[in-house]
């Protein structure tokens, strides 16, 4: 096994079982004893998390400007990658994160219309080249996710923050955009289908990690 | 006078008298007739404040990246041109600013030593070619703004941030950044001794307004 860490994102839309396939990503690696730091975005640090609060709150009397928010995001990137990530991956563990710049592309670019030229800027400015070692796109469509999250909205009685209020035509520019990345870089995109049943997900997750930490050995 | 209203800014390290002259510039042109909007940076608007927060605040266990702090500082004037500064120059108002763009080169740049490049980069996404018509440069020794801002300190017996906590030779290097930036765009910069006895320094601000405003008639 190499020195360094690897570094595996989870990618998808609402309602597609990202929490519950993070644990089992986390637990297969464990398993296979690898130091695991499991972390999300935006947030992963207490500053990052800071920055997260100020994205995710509806109750704010003003309109967040399209720049504004992007450049929040890689604010909360940044600090996440230079006390978090990059430290993690330099001793050696793997890092496996609940979403990351390819949300980006799919939310700010595909979702809300940003110019993916633009994002690419602060991408380039932020991380100068570093990506995933392997992003695991978790794929449904905007309509079985939906009735998915209403069913456990329904459960926890909770809130819905600004992401989760918009509509459904919005998750579909979403879906799109992340199968476009996906499509775009293949060697680092795993697609999974997402609406089959959790055993099937989680075998298809297991087959492309042993697939992918042999031939990183 | 022209329909556009006009955007001024105030720049100068601690304890130079940017609030007192804030107050001066802000009465001079609102005797003139003009629609005055003063605000400052970062901060100006509700979520831009909030970023702001993230920005000073010294209590937190966490160290800020440096690109994560200038990815805030940027996402703040997104969001402060977005929401205030650029509806009121278009409705006619004038702006005058607490700090902008130049005090992200003296600060982040002269004084953490983030390459300038890298500022510029981000000025650019943000501002695409947008400046202050004019910048009002409260130019003093670190020396003598010490003893002024030591001798505010004792009597309102406040905490100093972050900021604040910094040494003098960091105010030096933020200092050289101010007056290289004035040296390179002597057309936008007016560079006032701030040291003088304040009559004198607002005598000097009235004449450089005076001569700006017959300019821009």
């Amino acid at each position: 096994m190499s020195k360094r860490g690897r570094f595996i994102t989870l990618e998808g839309g609402e309602g597609v079982g990202k929490s519950t396939n993070m644990a089992f990503v986390e637990a297969w690696l464990t398993a296979q004893g690898m130091e695991v730091v499991r972390t999300r975005e935006p947030g992963g640090t207490p500053r990052a998390e800071a920055i997260r609060e100020l994205l995710l709150d509806p109750a704010l009397q003003e309109p967040l400007s399209v720049d504004a928010e992007l450049l929040l995001v890689f604010a909360a990137r940044a600090q996440h990658l230079a006390e978090k990530i990059l430290p993690a991956l330099a001793r050696g563990a793997w890092v496996v994160c609940d979403r990351f710049t390819d949300a980006t592309f799919a939310y700010q670019g595909g979702g809300r219309g940003i110019n993916p030229a633009r994002i690419a800027q602060l991408e380039q400015f932020v991380q100068q080249g570093l990506a995933p070692d392997l992003t695991l796109l978790l794929d449904m469509s905007p309509e079985a996710a939906k009735e998915r999250l209403e069913g456990r909205l329904r459960e926890l009685n909770t809130q819905r923050d600004r992401f989760e209020q918009e509509q459904t035509d919005f998750f579909m520019a979403v879906r799109r955009a992340y199968l476009d990345r996906a499509a775009a870089s293949p060697e680092r995109f795993a697609v999974i289908d997402a609406a089959q049943p959790l055993e099937v997900v989680q075998a298809a997750l297991s087959h492309v990690l042993e697939e992918r930490v042999a031939q990183w050995q």
